[in-house]
């Protein structure tokens, strides 16, 4: 397996024709019906016509482009299953390892976790056949929900990082991997032996990947320091050097849970690393971790200090909903992340997050919105519902709408992976990293009183609904069932039967 | 259609064998594996034999039973496709005529809710072409999530009330279906005329469902003042009257909202109502709306005081999390609740809540109870910290448990519609109300890298996980599909092939 076997997947011409879908703006979606689409042989989008029939598109289309009919596959949503397209997901953080628990985590919380559940999974992992099999999985599973674009944390194997390396390139799911550094505080079954060594270890990764996918077109390396106190300050240090080095992107974890927060502060002290305040952001941006390429999962806590300081760097959010509900870390304050000029993902953090869905992602950052916007965000300490109101946020301004978590989900998600501009809308020049999204049929007097619905999913139309509100109970109701079809870069790489 | 249809469909003698899973205490699961359970023509449980194989059971449980080998019908549970049985939910409180409207709500609250997207809908149900159409589908809907028992709220229009009960009792769902009681505050085209026509139309209601099913077995009729705000004082009390005369049970809504809660506090004084205080648990009481039968749907902002009111009277509440979620509503106190002795039950309510799924709602309990243990539950404006504490609130305690919300979707609900020690458990005695969970094959080695899996549901079980594991990745990622077979009283009311 290698460059080879993918690069020559190159599809043929391809038209898509009937309803598109995609958010246009943070809170607007663009509705386009009975319009086509050409994607030409490297999946990227060459023409639109809009408000025309099939065959009005073929005969203008075809000849512009200078596309023989008989060269070019057609594919048409379906109005009778309420079929439209939409843009891939992009899941801008997930541990592939921990995919085995999803949904088991008991009682704890993030440090306890790390120990009970997560480094003894993580570190079985270095057996090849077992990584295989948990790897093979959570691609394909992550695929038939809708992921395009995954940004991986493995583990601290080379070997088996690399093969999830293999693996997303064989499937076509564009991926960020990363060979996941730790020389401190984890367990001694489960640790680097040195700093050097992480940084050795961690090149041999990047090599590996960049010679498997030389453009990068697939799948890329990520610089993974864990998070700050699995890392010695040397080993940090390091890592941000070999960002500015090979302007590599970035990924970690920040201000997830208080505790996390406060063990930072200790094995971290401004005066001891010579940072220029005491915060985890602080510790992070003094070694040179804050990029415009670096992803930070989590950023629950973050004070305006902290805030401040990443949008200088131009570093990015992914918000993890779910996880930080089922760990009970906190309730991150997207829309005020958002207002002062951080761009947000949503990732389902795997498995701290329970599922592998990035729709569930979308769905559990609305109904987190509203916890925020019942004042539950952990602001400062103490002081709720003054520091709240400080910060702007009141009870109408922090829920995110159905078109906002959407937007998040895809075009957020593209600035977080370094895609922006290039997937998440339906625009000429951009790639087809899309989904075929069906709800399946209406609901009709007298029909559907057994079985067959269910096979077409959870979600009910009854024929009177809006688009916008098919879109919403889509996000509501929706699962993998309703993704019908998925392509990467033009080529399908997913479809149910 | 009618009671005969219904009452004629006795099952054959039924021997259940394999793993059977159940909740023993609120806390704890009981599994039995290698075990036969003897289901009678009427639904009920006259036999259990554990640690044994099917030859054993069938040649020692049969001739003590007096069943004829082939009179008894043998459904076992596939160990290769990680299946149990699991004692059916119930739903404790959902709104057939609004299932329609599921996910749609956009950033509305609870009383601009009910103007928007509530009220308009059920109006244009008192057609009953398109009654028999929603009714229809929302019966197979919850039965395919597993739902045995359902306590409906319907529309005030009476005709089609009756229809659902008669949809319930066809499609052999249990249910409580209640004609909603409203006039006063709701829009002219949606209200009764006074509050005599109000208990009029309830009582027809009333007969003509206990005409159907006289005794009760499948669909009971329940009283239903919608909420106190929709009710003017003698049409509460003479529901409590009705209540008193009839000794049926009672379904309304209780402390859902803040703005609900100043609405009831300003539309009843207690002077002029005659109550012992000015809480809304004060207004159903003076009513005689809070007996031993009555569900209380939501209870989010409820005071100490109005608990033990709530306790003394013997009033159960149904925990809403999805709705009080997506509607901002607040996190609701369930251990709170259950530690003052306040039984609670699970309820969708749809549409406010999103999800027609039970176990949806248990999931969301279990998030939602993590808010509350951050710190989120409104118990008194503007003193959340100390009052939290007051109320013995911790961290660790307020989390729910797997297990605790399993026993809340069924032994908890169960109490809440009157069935308790009739259901939730397999034990002698106890009606067969139960459904057959499949988790799918284990992911293997090679195996799964495609499409058929995903037939199987969402969980992925690799093969090492224990029970209790299983049983948590099928609370977290478990859907309908996973719903394998559901019974009632004995009779298969639900198959996916």
């Amino acid at each position: 397996m290698g460059s080879q076997e993918q690069t020559t997947l190159v599809t043929q011409n391809q038209l898509f024709y009937g309803t598109f879908i995609y958010p246009k703006t943070l809170t607007e979606l663009e509705y386009l019906y009975n319009t086509a689409v050409a994607v030409d042989q490297n999946g990227t989008i060459v023409a639109i016509k809009r408000d025309c029939d099939l065959s009005q598109a073929t005969s203008t289309l075809l000849p512009r482009l200078g596309w023989a009919p008989n060269s070019v596959t057609i594919h048409s949503s379906s109005d009778s299953h309420n079929q439209f397209f939409f843009p891939g997901f992009i899941d801008t953080h997930l541990h592939a390892p921990q995919y085995p628990n999803v949904g088991i985590f008991g009682k704890s919380t993030l440090l306890d976790w790390l120990e009970t559940y997560t480094f003894p999974l993580e570190a079985s992992l270095s057996d090849p056949a077992k990584a295989r099999t948990v790897y093979n999985r959570v691609i394909r599973k992550t695929l038939s929900h809708g992921t395009t674009c995954a940004a991986y944390y493995a583990t601290k194997d080379v070997t088996t990082t690399n093969l999830l390396a293999d693996l997303c390139l064989r499937a076509g799911q564009r991926a960020l991997v990363g060979r996941v550094c730790m020389d401190q505080l984890s367990p001694d079954y489960y640790r680097d032996a040195s700093a050097a060594d992480s940084v050795a270890a961690t090149r041999e990764s990047i090599a590996y990947i960049q010679s498997i996918d030389p453009t990068g077109a697939i799948v890329r390396p990520v610089i993974t320091p864990r998070f700050a106190p699995s890392c010695s300050a040397p080993l940090m240090a390091d890592l941000g050097k070999l960002a500015a080095e090979t302007g590599l992107p970035v990924q970690t974890h920040i201000s997830e849970n208080e505790g996390e927060i406060d063990l930072v502060r200790e094995l971290f002290p401004a005066k001891k690393i010579g940072a220029k305040g005491d915060t985890y952001t602080h510790v992070y941006d003094t070694f040179g971790l804050l990029t415009d390429k670096t992803i930070l999962a989590h950023g629950v806590h973050l004070s305006e200090e902290e805030v401040e300081i990443i949008k200088a760097r131009g570093s990015k959010v992914s918000h993890c909903p779910c996880s930080n509900s089922a760990l009970a870390s906190g309730a991150a304050r997207v829309r005020w992340l958002l207002e002062r000029g951080v761009e947000v993902g949503l990732g389902t953090d795997m498995s701290g997050g329970y599922s592998p869905s990035v729709l569930e992602a979308a769905r559990q950052a609305a109904l987190v919105s509203r916890h925020v916007a019942m004042g539950c965000a952990s602001v400062e300490k103490g002081s709720k519902g003054s520091k709240a109101n400080k910060d702007g946020i009141d009870r109408e301004r922090a829920k995110l709408t159905v078109e906002e978590v959407l937007y998040l989900a895809t075009k957020g998600g593209a600035e977080l992976v370094g895609m922006k501009g290039r997937v998440g809308g339906f625009e000429v020049g951009m790639e087809w990293d899309v989904q075929l999204i069906g709800l399946g049929r209406d609901v009709a007097d007298g029909e559907y009183e057994g079985e067959e619905k269910e096979e077409e999913g959870n979600v009910d139309v009854f024929g009177w609904e809006s688009w916008p509100d098919r879109v919403a109970k889509w996000v509501y109701n929706g699962d993998d069932r309703n993704t019908r079809k998925v392509w990467v870069k033009g080529r399908l790489v997913h479809e149910r039967k």
